[in-house]
């Protein structure tokens, strides 16, 4: 072995490196968004990977109970360090970002504390939010139900006003309203914020949040009337086992009246329902705020499994040859980039509208406060729209990725599995993808329905107004490098976008009942929704490349993506594009040639591409992923840590295994 | 509780199953392939399910060490029970795959045996099988390597014959030459059949089987120059961590000369390399009998995904209430069934090509006993190109089906996570998906060079010879019903597949060096591939429904099924379809309006078709997918079980929640 541990001082991807044909830390700057922003990240990211405490390697071994110290472990010395060296909040989010562990604090700062920004009073604020941030008290978000998910509307738990008392009744009426998936309120949680449906005066007014404590603050046991406890494991070893998502039931548990989160709607003393002067359109701030966030983490994810797919494949070689000699990189083959290179221009194509995203909720705040709201309902759209198109091709592409690396990418060690498991929950929490897209196609139809009244379309469905021309635009592409012109590019997914929108409109236009017709197309609704989301992907991409961006070859190599992401939408849509007309066989023909060519173009330039993420080898937290490539020795020493392997004979051999090969199974007489 | 004790006595599917329009008794005689079939399933089930040794719900919680520990437990006793119970072969091959582990017994079982059978002369075959059959040895498969998978004729092992002691010297010279994967090696097998390039007279003669003992039959402790270990931790909790994926490296160690397989050729005691003249087409019998039973797998796998979704999903309740009367069942919603029920419509695709296989397994054999090989390359293309095409598919259902269930799938108690985990290896064991299908798309190109020629293809490629008239060949569908015509679905079919073909063949012929062409195109062969594959499953299926199947409404329910899968691959390829010039977008456009009628058709038979698989709750393993329907009680109860919930209090609280709390974190000064 001694060989072997020499070669581990080598970079095995330096050849690699030396092929590419751009300024790798310029690009670093691009990815990240400022010079800043990667010298904070690079920082944040080293402090977490020098200390042993935030290991992760034995993450997918230990228990569910080890795995669950271990987190909070990892929690109160992240904080710990984070008042220690006095960090930033910017800091901050990043070292919990790098601990990589899901984890009450992950609700606490993300959920609770938001809820009472937002909808507790200023009074409320002053009283909780201190305590919050000292973490005095941790705090958790129980919205949904053991029965209740996505329909916000049809919870059960009840908050009932007693007015001889001054208090809230939460009661737990049915075994289908007990709280179930809220991270953090397992075992962690001392407070929550519980939605439910507010009675008073014998009226149901609807689901309104309170903020109820759980456990003593003293022994942290449930305080009475409170039933808690964690509602048991989940996908994958490792990832979201390290959460204590919970379930909590009430047996008519009393909280001051003064814990309904009252911005927005008051209960008085008297027991009389009454509504604020703030406008509850404000609240849509927070939610386009942490759809934005998820849009952020869609390009962390898929750029760290690319990453991986990437440096591996770049290593791994395969066949080639004919009698014993080196085998080809599989990187090389024409198979591997056409799967492998899209995901690539994905992760990049979903950080810049992640960052767009950014843009647009500082505009969002400032059009709220301006009690603006023309632009709240597009913006609506956009942001649900790109949470469920980016974390519904994220969660593919990891698998893929897993898969472009063979056998190797089963193996726990390569990082892939725990990476799946850990992000898939994306597509199912704050708002079913597929809740969501029918709510992007609502505000499509709404808007196919204003095209011809003055009121113009605005912000990422401006494009729609342009109507007259794009319903009967003809794709004017006569030559494969024709695809490498933007405007082209866009006309054809502007017009694709808008003539699935309109002929679902028309469509459910020919239905007597509005209703009915939307229920009937829904399926073909969905598909005009992701294509306005895709437009908007592209679109901004191209907005993207069309700026300054500095450093030796950095602009090429990013409209080299676009253009990847772009004709590989296209191409996986061929259909939507040919059935509206929008290009003609022979344009597809030519935009699946010029993918091609520029597979070609990415292929040199792949592994710098991966490594401008600047991710560290603790955070990817793959072995087929090291940044050296010095993959195999890796792979098999980790292999000896399994726990199976601390015998040569296994526990068992004794009880199962001699005496069924020595015929000594002892049989019943049947 | 009382009541939700009550009320899990009751059936919450009732109405459901008396909502089906045909005879569920002969829909699972149709599903199974005959009474007898389902009777021995039904019984070796139930023998299984009603054995507190094979429980199975607890697996997920684990460790890796008591994991294998149980898999060895389950494995001794169902030998135990096999024995002594007599069963058949038939039988045992039933209980076992309802015991529902992987673990060593299915490699020595499915690849160990075989492969003596199929590469042993008769004297190896009368000493090893006999001792394999009793389990006095148990065996293994070491083929893949650390550095090699696919191309089997990369692997470095050696096997250099010293005609001084008449023995093979198996030696592993390189890191990346340990044997890395194999089932079974790491803890349990006594010997393998361990792949190596032969080496006699200095030369290199490729790669052959030898049978090697690994350990001791005394001790199980590994022989002399023998290192074995396990790989470590694999995709998720449970699932393929009950097997010991091994690892095996040699140190010059000698084996007597007659442990090579010597079927095909010999080493004599000379050292002088010989052929048998016994053809090596034979060994093709196997791959087929391999594929065909991975095929019947998918079906398996598909079907209880599928199974759990549908019942779920007709439980499940979610919106369609202004003011919290009761919600829509979402089995009801167009989107949800716009998922799902094209997958309920595969399982059963995928079974019934799977039962064709089966017959072509034996039509091989006859003719390869017949030494009639010219079926062998068509036959070799349609299995291998079937494994490929139904294992993605499947991998990629069980998660949609994951997902179908929403938030509650995540769980381990839904099933969902550890079937996916345990079943996505089949995309990449016994052939890795992309390599099979350019294996197809390689005869496909073949196929199409001899179109001019006098040779006619044969079997699911003779459609290939009416090439006149498929690559002319105009659509005739008018209405949306038409597309209810078998003969339309399988014409367009055809004209889709051969078309693409045939550009493939055109496009590469442009090329000078066909190599490179074939490179070049590969994206796009895969696709081809994919195009022809897909057509034999929907042939498959037509020819199924157009035999006599005897039930009440049966027929008529896998006409409907048939249709479904056609017409989702229809629209989920329209690209193709219309690229190709097989069918105009108007007649895409009512492909996907009958596909909506068909759903329509489908949803009141929805539950009692997958009660037609006659799966156990046993062997379901999942809360949501219960007969009974009684999901939220047994949810509810199965989270308490979660290690997590043994103490109310977490384990860490006193060292990492309560300083926290009580702001008593111990802080360096830095």
């Amino acid at each position: 072995m001694a060989m072997d541990h020499a070669a581990a001082e080598a970079d095995h991807l330096a050849a690699e490196r030396a092929a590419a044909r751009f300024d790798v830390e310029a690009m670093k700057v691009a990815w990240a968004g400022s010079r800043h922003a990667v010298d904070v990240a690079d920082r944040m990211a080293r402090l977490v990977a020098s200390d042993p405490v935030f290991r992760k390697d034995n993450r997918t071994m230990l228990s569910r109970k080890d795995l669950f110290k271990d987190t909070l472990r990892k929690a109160a010395h992240a904080w710990k360090r984070i008042v220690e060296l006095r960090l930033t909040e910017e800091e901050a989010g990043l070292l919990r970002q790098y601990v990589d562990q899901p984890g009450y604090v992950d609700l606490h700062w993300g959920m609770f504390v938001p809820a009472i920004k937002g909808q507790g009073t200023e009074e409320q604020q002053k009283k909780w939010l201190p305590l919050a941030y000292k973490f005095q008290i941790i705090g958790c978000y129980a919205q949904t139900e053991l029965g209740h998910g996505s329909n916000v509307q049809g919870l059960e738990t009840t908050a009932t006003f007693d007015p001889k008392t001054d208090e809230f009744v939460i009661h737990s009426p049915t075994l289908t309203s007990s709280k179930w998936w809220p991270g953090g309120l397992g075992k962690a949680s001392t407070h929550a914020i519980v939605y439910a449906r507010l009675i008073t005066e014998g009226k149901d007014y609807g689901i309104h949040g309170f903020i109820v404590q759980l456990r003593s603050l003293e022994d942290h046991s449930p305080l009475p009337g409170v039933t808690l406890g964690d509602i048991g494991g989940k996908f994958g070893s490792g990832a979201y086992n390290s959460m204590d998502n919970g379930v909590l039931r009430f047996d008519h548990v009393r909280i001051p009246r003064d814990q309904m989160l009252m911005r927005l709607s008051q209960v008085t003393r008297e027991g009389k329902y009454v509504h604020s002067d703030v406008p509850k359109q404000l609240l849509y701030g927070t939610m386009v705020y942490v759809r934005q966030s998820i849009v952020a983490d869609a390009s962390k994810a898929l750029s760290r499994a690319v990453c991986i797919a990437v440096r591996y494949s770049a290593i791994r070689k395969q066949f080639g040859s004919q009698d014993g000699g080196p085998e080809t990189q599989v990187l090389n083959y024409r198979t591997q980039q056409s799967r492998l290179f899209p995901l690539l221009a994905s992760a990049y194509a979903f950080r810049f509208v992640g960052d767009w995203l950014k843009w647009l909720y500082t505009d969002v705040t400032q059009k709220l406060e301006a009690k603006d709201y023309s632009t709240l309902q597009e913006a609506h759209a956009c942001t649900a729209g790109l949470k469920a198109v980016t974390t519904s091709a994220t969660a593919d592409a990891i698998e893929e990725c897993r898969k472009l690396c063979g056998g190797h990418g089963y193996l726990n060690s390569s990082g892939l599995p725990e990476l799946f498991a850990v992000y898939v929950p994306a597509c199912t929490y704050e708002g079913d993808n597929v809740v969501l897209l029918l709510q992007v196609a609502r505000i499509l139809m709404k808007t196919v329905s204003q095209l011809t009244s003055r009121k113009q379309p605005v912000g990422t469905m401006a494009y729609m107004g342009n109507v007259q021309h794009l319903m009967q635009s003809k794709c004017a592409v006569k030559t494969a490098e024709d695809w490498l012109n933007p405007a082209f590019i866009q006309e054809a997914f502007e017009a694709r976008a808008l003539r699935m929108a309109v002929n679902c409109a028309q469509n459910i236009g020919q239905v007597a009942n509005q209703e009915e017709g939307f229920y009937e197309r829904s399926p073909d609704l969905l598909e005009a929704a992701v294509a306005h989301i895709q437009l908007i992907i592209v679109t901004k991409f191209i907005e993207k490349v069309q700026q300054d961006i500095p450093g030796h070859g950095v602009k090429e190599q990013l409209q080299n993506l676009c253009n990847v992401y772009a004709l590989y939408i296209l191409h996986k849509h061929l259909g939507d594009f040919l059935a509206t007309g929008c290009i003609t066989p022979k344009q597809g023909a030519l935009a699946n040639e010029q993918l091609g060519k520029l597979y070609t173009q990415v292929r040199p330039n792949a592994v710098a591409l991966v490594d401008a993420f600047n991710y560290t080898d603790h955070f990817l937290g793959s072995v087929l992923g090291r940044y050296d490539g010095n993959v195999y020795p890796a792979l098999y020493e980790e292999a000896w840590k399994d726990p199976l392997n601390e015998t040569v004979v296994p526990e068992g051999y004794h009880e199962y295994l001699r005496p069924l090969l020595k015929q000594q199974l002892k049989l019943s007489r049947l």
